[in-house]
């Protein structure tokens, strides 16, 4: 398949990267260095920095030029795993196949080793180059916004809220669009950013990006009720666990798979306007909707 | 008091801008904005902000420029000390007088309470107005790396790996310099950089923000042990209790006295350059000497 060459391509290009911008595990302190990179390099997909390449080599843009806001990006996403793990909130022993870090770490150092990449992603991101169109306010805006107290932290407080209620169609998908298509749609618009896109293009990278983040969580839902723990690499049937609300437990799994095509066509009906240039990003709404963990 | 006066003045417009910046409380999710504004609008004394805006005032710089860059550092001191005050950290119930926020509002929104405060604080950062001299880049740099992995979060690691571990007065140091004097001496150089500060200025001002910083901590580690809960507004005596080390504890009160005192002197000194100009900054130094909460 071609789209896992490109993404085994450019993980090593992200994965170099991450690893200049982050501290050597030697750096004093060394647990809060070892602690972030333990969870930043775990063999996570990279899906969403390979989203900001893609995006930005849609619009004609260098892959070099993108490289710091992916990586910011990937940082976020780890921190927001690292503290969605912790036993005040999804209590989580397993990610990506390894102990999750406070099972290493412990719960004060985990907390911290977040709040450390959080911090660090807008320390990296802050090193892109600006555009003529897209400059720093507008880049560490798109970033902040995203992972902030309306949209990703916003969706984690709401799923906490829900929990053992029962909650609406409407209520869920408020809460995917905050916890996934948001950081989702951040990525590819940074992409964008990088290669200075026309506001045009921004707004169909943008419909992309939400088609496909919505695309992604339903998926991720029906994965956790189809999939075993040892393919996911996380613990599986957990969300039943947790009482929480998910696309299969609302509309059935039958109706959750067409959701997730119906989304697929949307994201690529998005992508129209690139032509031959969005060949790549196609292929990623194709990949998401028939991966298998 | 000269000081009171500007500290009253000032901090009604860093609380504000802080109030302008901030989503309302009635922004969905509600539970996460009630819980930032709870922290954010706890009676703190404003210092860091405070010293930003007469960092800027000292350099002839507006205090309207310097406002984002104040209300940042704040944002940034808010989220340490709720993520500082966790079970699974310093496990404190008080605060500034009142329960903690995961007392208040448990564990989970308040690990994210914090995260949000962090995030916000660099999309407010982002909308300070460059100047000739610093460029956004440089603005962000100076937040992230002092609120980083090497500095703050550095220094509550080491902190954390040092309780019920005897340590050297040296370590107790470097303790002090991370937790706190990096992100004094941030947010003073902040205000420096607002008002496009002389590469000079910018020197005396971070020689000044590091005696102040490391004054600060000797003289906090002093009123834990000779004031009462109810004077500092949180629980006296809790460094002993948790076997921290602290500055009276190795080199005993009269000694710790007499270097608050001399890196009061060493201040002032660092402000010589400013003449008539620092007479604020000097007033911070001799204040935070005198403070009994």
């Amino acid at each position: 398949m071609e789209l896992k060459s490109y993404l085994t391509a450019r993980g090593k290009l992200i994965d170099q990267a991450l690893d200049r911008f982050l501290p050597r595990a030697s750096v004093k302190p060394r647990t809060i260095h070892k602690a972030m990179r333990y969870s930043l390099f775990a063999g996570g997909k990279r899906l969403r920095p390979a989203l900001t390449l893609a995006a930005a080599e849609a619009c004609d843009g260098e892959v070099a030029r993108a490289l710091p806001a992916a990586c910011a990006v990937e940082c976020i996403h780890t921190y927001s795993l690292i503290h969605d793990d912790l036993p005040c909130m999804d209590d989580d022993d397993l990610r990506r196949g390894r102990p999750t870090s406070h099972k290493v770490f412990g719960e004060g150092v985990a907390v911290l080793a977040g709040d450390a990449l959080l911090t660090i992603a807008f320390e990296i991101l802050a090193q892109a180059k600006e555009t003529s169109r897209y400059k720093m306010p507008a880049l560490i805006g798109e970033l902040a916004g995203a992972s902030g107290s309306q949209w990703l932290i916003g969706g984690q407080v709401a799923d906490l809220e829900g929990e053992g209620k029962k909650i609406s169609g409407a209520e869920l998908k408020y809460i995917h669009r905050c916890k996934t298509a948001a950081l989702l749609t951040a990525s590819i618009r940074l992409g964008g950013m990088s290669a200075n896109a026309s506001p045009a293009r921004l707004k169909n990278l943008t419909e992309f990006g939400q088609s496909l983040g919505l695309a992604f969580q339903v998926i991720d839902d029906i994965l956790d009720v189809t999939q075993t723990t040892e393919k996911l690499g996380k613990t599986a049937g957990k969300d039943v666990a947790a009482t929480k609300a998910t696309y299969p437990a609302i509309f059935g799994l039958e109706r959750s798979r067409e959701e997730a095509h119906r989304l697929t066509l949307a994201a690529h009906a998005a992508l129209k306007p690139f032509g031959k240039s969005g060949a790549t990003l196609r292929a990623f709404a194709d990949y998401l909707l028939v991966r298998d963990y």
